[in-house]
């Protein structure tokens, strides 16, 4: 099995009125020195075998992300971290 | 500047409606092979110096995540990246 991580977040020229919403509200829970704060979605898929690259562009593209307004970025946590020796 | 992302995901126990529609969607789109699919909160946020990691499991706990049904990662992209030599 192979996990997926699709992380999708709004273009940076994007109002973010969520993340306007955190970051306004950290001064009450005595968090300073917070600069910004944008919030965006990550899906974890799990593929039974490693899908090719271009089909995971074509699912974040169509169903996973709207590119109008959102940049995604695709990573594979398993396969980041070098296999250990059997 | 310091960059901090903590995902927010819901615990594994937890049913999660909105993956199980994009995962019920996939077929019509063609992506078969797809064992399961969860959506959570990827949260940005930029702080003028490094923050205590004390700090942030608070931040993280008080705010930004539910404790009850989710769970939080917290990473500093930039610090997991070696620095290249200038």
């Amino acid at each position: 099995m192979t996990r997926v991580v699709v992380d999708v977040m709004l273009k940076p020229e994007i109002l973010d009125p969520q993340g306007q919403a955190v970051a306004d509200a950290l001064p009450r829970l005595g968090v300073t020195g917070v600069r910004s704060v944008r919030i965006g979605r990550r899906i974890e898929l799990e593929f039974e075998s490693t899908p090719e690259r271009q089909q995971l562009d074509e699912l974040a593209d169509q169903l996973l992300a709207n590119p109008v307004i959102e940049d995604y970025a695709i990573s594979l946590p398993e396969q980041a971290i070098p296999e250990e020796a059997a």
